[in-house]
């Protein structure tokens, strides 16, 4: 049996049962652990040594929430993250895990929603001095078109030629399909796709139908299934080894996982 | 530089330091991550093909809810996780945490504070069916005596065995003096002392004076202090190996950690 790729329904009614019934999680718990194993895939992939200067970029929804957990931990890593948060979520849970970064002298790149421009070139600077990036943009409930910032900034990131490692889905992917989407989804007129590519990718709970066929190193990670919840939606997810938070799943042939 | 050993006073200050300003965490997150570095370092002493069965012993403040967290992951490992919980936090997390476990099938061995030999049978009975015991019972805010219904099932612990790993603080040790207590301190009148003698040691956050002798393989856990806050007490944690969540200290020499 291999492992199921969800739909965007299929993985919000999963998240939904993670912190119902099914689950009792707290939101907290969730992200913890899901910040955790991106932080975790990055450390197996790229070594501090060489890659210190993570940019943590994070979108305005819960997978922005993640890639905070994530920045708090390189940290604990011995990396040096810098978060780029231009919209910060609204919820409490943001502002609380924006804290602990803070507390812990991560830096947060100044942003503006009114100046593409002074997004752009902080952005810009931002990655001229980074190693690797941590796509935490877009996650399973991203709906295109992709908006301001966000639209002027991907291309930037991609075109920076970094690393890059994406959390569920490669932001400006289709959650469902993937990288086939229009060439002015981004509808900026650029007649190009508004898509990163990433070298890397850490699918959380289950991984989503659009990364079927990413052909880079793709982990698992989310630990956190019970398994009456794993078998209701026969999502036969792969042991993870030992006691560990991520696992490796088999690298795809082929696929359209080629950079821009 | 040494690492710190705290005092009770000291380990309460920090601890209300992570779920305030310096940290703003949530409890969730700390339990979380505490309660997983419990399970990783059973994990990683105790390999689950021959220690499946883990009695995970909790009381009934905070430690009990690492407990829980750690029956959790667990079971998330492989291993055959039974909660002894005869005294269950009133808290709404200890509610939460319990019912995930629930949810992953986990069971619970029934308790009753009126009916002590109910709970010892019951706890006896579930000595005889493991392979090791995680002592979640007393923390750093443990003040003795020990009461009802502990003060019974200490000694029904001690006698068992069976392998122990415990967290923190060894539980009927005195959190500053350690197992330097009165024998009379459990209230029983039994002539000795009321106390585990562990195998192993997970301290979280930072290790209690009562442990200084601990001669037994003791590990860290709680990597989730941020460095302003360690500066601040002069912790002097060890370097925590490449993304892990526990790290080992080293060994005494000597000590008082013999076998009753």
């Amino acid at each position: 049996m291999s492992i199921r790729y969800l739909t965007a329904k299929l993985a919000q009614q999963i998240d939904e049962e993670l912190m119902n019934t099914a689950g009792a999680f707290s939101i907290d718990q969730l992200m913890e652990l899901a910040g955790l194993a991106c932080a975790q895939t990055v450390a197996t992939i790229y070594e501090k040594e060489r890659y210190p200067r993570v940019l943590v970029c994070c979108g305005p929804g819960n997978q922005g929430g993640d890639g905070l957990v994530a920045a708090r931990h390189l940290g604990m890593f011995g990396y040096k993250p810098t978060i780029w948060m231009p919209k910060p979520g609204s919820k409490d849970i943001y502002k609380r895990l924006h804290t602990q970064c803070v507390n812990m002298r991560i830096p947060t790149l100044p942003a503006s929603d009114s100046d593409h421009n002074l997004a752009e070139n902080t952005l810009s600077t931002a990655l001229a001095a980074s190693d690797v990036v941590l796509d935490a943009i877009f996650g399973f409930s991203f709906k295109p078109p992709v908006r301001a910032p966000f639209g002027a900034a991907l291309p930037l990131i991609a075109r920076a030629g970094l690393p890059i490692v994406s959390v569920d889905i490669p932001s400006g992917w289709d959650v469902e399909r993937g990288d086939d989407v229009a060439p002015d989804a981004g509808g900026l007129g650029l007649g190009v796709p508004v898509l990163l590519y990433p070298d890397v990718l850490v699918s959380l709970t289950a991984p989503k139908e659009g990364v079927r066929k990413f052909a880079g190193r793709h982990f698992l990670g989310g630990r956190f299934v019970p398994k009456p919840l794993e078998e209701k939606y026969e999502l036969n997810l792969p042991p993870y080894p030992g006691f560990a938070q991520i696992v490796e799943l088999p690298q795809q042939d082929g696929g359209s996982s080629q950079k821009l």
